[in-house]
């Protein structure tokens, strides 16, 4: 059996197509000791978005999701949300004012729940609600719905020495909570937004505490500034879905030698979600027309995946 | 051989006695498979401050020395100067007025030579000088200054599947620039203080610019919420040698299960510098009263180390 199969095979829930040859061939050259494009594993950094890329975001994103519940649950604290945006659009449903009000909304929405708590606090109630919550469509926890696919080429790039981070909108202490369990990716290995948080002693213990103040927004340009604070080094490979993602893949691609830029095209309505240009959450506009001319690859999750959950 | 033996034997540098065991026995411990103080490997972190604790700290903080550098290089382009502190403090090698401005002065000087860089540009000024400036004392490049003893502990804990970082109070761009080469250290596991970066394009190229705007300063009570945003999970192992350290230390062996911590006192003026309560680098007083009753190993420099630099 030859290498290039081997390595092929451990994509089984990819169909063979344009899109896998492109990671594969890829990710051989990349490795060929002595070739043109080899890649010392130092250099080997991948940087993967979370939402709509290592799991679903539909009908919103889970983090939203996870904070309108919060926002229920401490409703009867605090009456004046019933009248005060963006908490009056949670209590009524009311989708539309949040789709608006969009990122910033959402967090100042996590930082109103969450003002005061220690980070351990914080961890246990994210914990708690994975644990219950259940995916308004398919009926599971949200933990269940991660692209299978995505779990083996994260597994994939792993064999071949590369070191895996999520670069994600969502809030980086949310996203650790679930991070390894689900990815094998380390806290360390986690970028997201965030919130300020203090060192302080309470009741005698030492806490670290979540301040109702933003600290770092890492989508669109903060993707790149994230990278580089976090990572210190330019990736070599970049996968996301939405435009959001666009400057990640834009300052990834952008450097020498050899690069990757992939985006997943959500376009399968029957087995996950259908939405590119006009979705609220996770929306695909300008990376759908330019990546083509800027050679990124392009997934079709309804013809390039053989499975989208590990539970089919 | 013993496992222990052969163990103690990755240190050859640190001589025998009650902190090269505490060391040890530490180690011994956490990696002993069924044992009640077990660690699983994807909890072994290790932090470790930079300045004074993997390389030298005296006359004053080598990026300091950097910084003063690039200030007496710019001040003919800015003729101010020369009467606006702390810039006249630099100009006129007053640095009785440094030291009284402290970290945040620091900063200051350093926002004002390096606006408007990008990222690349200031690893290029950092290496440039790196390579050409010599300590006064030792007439020899800074990154000749690393204790070796310290270089042997990285090592023995990396073999025991610790995964080790810098929790640095200075610059996290410029520890960044020599951290692998000098300590086996990647850019993803070095923690420091920051200003803010831009995305932007410049002459038709992606760049990400550092702008004069603090960030972060990871010193202090800073260091425990550098950890837990970078890393996200509480180390089990930390190691310092000033006062900036103490609560990292204090974070570090407050949570649960085997902890520890370790303090290096620099009280050899013959083979380096001795100093502690009164310096005006790396100041250690509280750390050497309290070291003993929280149970932190406190190093003497003159008698713990065999050798302190790979070059003696």
């Amino acid at each position: 059996m030859s290498q290039s199969k081997a390595q092929s095979d451990l994509l089984p829930s990819w169909n063979d197509g344009v899109a896998k040859k492109s990671i594969v061939e890829f990710v051989g050259r990349v490795t060929k000791k002595g070739g043109r494009d080899f890649v010392p594993p130092a250099d080997r950094i991948a940087v993967f978005d979370n939402d709509g890329t290592l799991w679903a975001e539909q009908p919103f994103y889970f983090q939203g999701l996870f904070v309108f519940d919060r926002v229920r649950a401490l409703a009867p604290q605090h009456p004046e949300w019933k009248d005060t945006q963006p908490f009056k659009a949670v209590l009524e449903n009311d989708m539309k004012t949040l789709v608006a009000v969009g990122l910033h909304g959402l967090v100042e929405l996590m930082m109103a729940t969450h003002a005061g708590m220690t980070t351990e606090e914080f961890e246990r109630t994210v914990k708690d609600w994975l644990a219950t919550a259940q995916h308004p469509k398919f009926k599971r926890p949200y933990t269940d719905l991660v692209y299978q696919p995505m779990l083996e080429l994260l597994a994939y790039l792993r064999v071949n020495d590369f070191r895996t981070f999520i670069v994600s909108g969502g809030g980086i202490e949310f996203v650790r909570t679930f991070s390894e369990r689900l990815y094998g990716i380390l806290p360390e290995q986690v970028i997201g937004s965030s919130i300020v948080t203090k060192f302080e002693v309470r009741e005698g213990r030492l806490v670290l505490v979540r301040e109702p103040k933003l600290d770092f927004i890492d989508d669109h340009e903060g993707k790149p500034v994230g990278i580089n604070k976090f990572i210190g080094r330019r990736p070599i490979a970049a996968f996301g879905n939405s435009d959001g993602d666009f400057q990640m893949l834009e300052w990834v691609t952008a450097g020498t030698g050899a690069r990757f830029g992939l985006i997943i095209h959500h376009d399968d309505g029957e087995r996950e979600f259908a939405y590119d240009r006009a979705s609220t959450a996770g929306k695909l506009d300008r990376g759908l027309d330019e990546a083509p001319k800027r050679g990124w690859t392009l997934v079709s999750m309804k013809k390039d995946w053989k499975r989208v959950f590990a539970f089919e």
